[in-house]
């Protein structure tokens, strides 16, 4: 049973979807009509607008929660952050950090999936970014795993961390470099993202140079499916390009 | 320092990857040469062969422990379990299932991910296969954080639980679907794979029956960039499908 | 130098394309400012309107005139049929035919491809397309090239013909598959357009059950990658799905 | 019926094809056994080799001639050489150009479309691989079609030509750019295929400083769909990238 301040998500039946928090009482509009959410709902109850149209009170996903950041810049895809998972031991209690902390959409799937016992560095340098970043932490119920720093990193450098695993997305990810070198944990993770193939080529040879094995670049692709009863066929368009993903270790001299 | 007893990756100069265990004094053979492993090794790491190969010792990835479960049926790959689990609310501290365990690609990422605080079930019908995931996992020294539950779901369905997420690879997800009914928490998640699009139109028709609210089903494609100095382009080849992922909501009656 | 009635290409600096016909002295009007064609104009030339803006004078690619057809219907997409035009042996001076005739996209590709010493038979079933598909036929000069025939070929057969390749583009592929076996020479060509898979699998079967042998299905994707001097990347958004295409050849009894 | 001389494609049961001219009474040897061919064969036949594996005597497509032509190079896809094709208004009747004739793969695409009533052009430097295109051209019995010129582009110029079409295929196409200029009827068009980025960035400057109107670069991907009753699926593997494809036109100064 949802209680005041728990936050859900609305679908509606025609695929709507809103990141709401509960407050008993509390009313919504929408095109498909009004609805109001009274004590008692519960994940995985069915509405009723006013107009008759169904919404659907679900669960809100680690994707849902990184499509609704409030933002100010454009965000990571679920599909390249699973991956950036996947590509670095990180887990409940990892030590991680990222660079920048755009709208927070990175920073909060960082933070479910490193818990309590772990710890997320959020560096920014632009403090109207980092602003929006922590309104969402908060909203989310995560400022206790992450610590948000506002710093210049290439020009200032990290200070004096030791991190499990980096993130970083900044349109100059070889100005960062020579300062992971001295907070990554040798053997363990650098990844960054960047749209333009200049900007991997960059990227990757600064990081050889600075004494990093860089594993592989790759990019993804996410095609939905239509499934209906007359014919099951691909969407018609899709997503083709987010950037490329950069992953690479470092290594000790 | 590695203790004996910790894995590494050992990975070469020709992009061959090992996952190793540490024990001071071993040594390990290869076409590029010979390697001895001595103590104070340290991730991050570079070994030379007896032979003048390169050889780096990095921490292992979770895409590195998925490629090197030794197994007996085909994995799951990175791409796909990343977007599984950010299309799930799953984090540090999840309960969490999977039919079947398969050779216990999915179950090492997901103990990784939920960790101590949280919970793995793994379900599988064939005992051989319940060996191989449960000789992984030991050797990733994740068993205090996976329950192997050896049983036929189809037939017998999941007993007495409840699951903040259900992953289902089996060959027939329709006939989970009811079973799953009762133990997915309404308004959590169900994700299945499957290859053909056959499964998929019957898994997505069963879902809806039985009271789930279907998000989506996709595909992801994963392409290397290969980063020369005198050119960038994509790999010429690539995987090109692994399977289909259907993600669906459990709903109150 | 183009003549009255000659068709031209006109491409604006902002990427808008229009297909005219020259007339001495008409003019034009966009958004972006008007146009006066005159006496003299060749393909090539760089226009300017009287906003100031450019427009190029190109000859049409097949792509232009495709994309450019008068339509009631969804069209074939130059990547589908560049691809089915390699898949058959056809070229100057073939023998082929289409069911339908749709929009005439293909119709007028297959007609400057095989040219004056070859033919094109265009069976269409519904008068209103096969109107539409004539007057495109018509403005490009392709009239001689081309035979339409209102018929319903699924029901009536083809006739007394004998074809090269026959290319297929409607619902129900199947049904036009025993009409084929008679039409198209041994050896030689059926293509087949579909959206699903259903459709795909159904055609498939109908095909080997009918006498031909299957060779391949395939679907292409086309990905546009901007060039900008700050960096080149691939285009954010894509077509990922027209449909699956079959390529089958008629075997002897 | 097939006389002496007359190409044609063997397929066999298990999907390996072979290019070959009939003669009257020889014999052809295969891991599947051996077969002998004779009078009266005819395309669309099955025939059994001594061992009782199938095989279809079938008229070769464009595909099949461009896959089967000897080489000493990489050749291009049917995917782009169709696309490059409709991308451009060639067609029965063209007058067409290409640097290098490489293995002669595009040259005979490229005949087979424009046809006697056309021109194509080929442009080689190295003196053996312009043998191979011969050889090959000349198996096909296209070689009235194809003027062979033994020429440095980039060095010495086309000479004296106008061309619809020039399509450039070299490892450095921005060195062919103002030569082409000179040779392409204003208006009309230019393709090239390059596998780097850095190429499609340099080819794409040198074209528009040239006087060129560069319309896209794109990219192709061809996926095959497996067919089976029992299940439809992607193919697990595919060819990712073959390279990029710039089209441009001409324009007067």
């Amino acid at each position: 049973m949802l209680k005041d301040g728990n936050l859900f998500l609305l679908y509606s039946e025609r695929g709507d979807t809103y990141l709401l928090t509960f407050k008993d009482g509390s009313s919504f509009s929408t095109n498909l009509g009004n609805l109001i959410f009274e004590k008692g709902l519960t994940y995985g109850d069915t509405l009723l607008s006013n107009k008759g149209a169904k919404f659907y009170v679900l669960k809100p996903s680690n994707f849902d929660l990184i499509k609704k950041v409030q933002r100010k810049t454009t965000i990571l895809y679920p599909k390249d952050i699973g991956y950036m998972f996947m590509s670095t031991g990180i887990g409940s209690g990892s030590i991680v950090a990222e660079v920048g902390s755009g709208s927070g959409a990175l920073t909060t799937a960082l933070a479910i999936t490193v818990g309590e016992s772990g710890k997320v560095y959020s560096f920014e340098r632009r403090e109207e970014h980092q602003k929006y970043a922590i309104k969402n932490i908060k909203k989310y119920g995560l400022e206790k795993i992450v610590e948000f720093i506002l710093k210049d990193v290439a020009d200032e450098g990290f200070g004096d961390y030791t991190f499990e695993a980096l993130f970083v997305d900044v349109p100059e990810p070889w100005e960062i470099v020579e300062h992971a070198k001295k907070v990554i944990i040798p053997g363990y993770f650098w990844v960054s993202l960047s749209p333009n193939f200049e900007q991997v080529k960059k990227t990757h040879f600064k990081l050889i140079e600075t004494g990093f094995f860089v594993e592989r670049t790759v990019e993804l692709f996410e095609r939905e499916i239509l499934v209906r009863e007359y014919g099951v066929r691909p969407s018609e368009r899709m997503i083709s390009h987010t950037g490329f993903l950069t992953i690479a270790r470092n290594l000790n001299d």
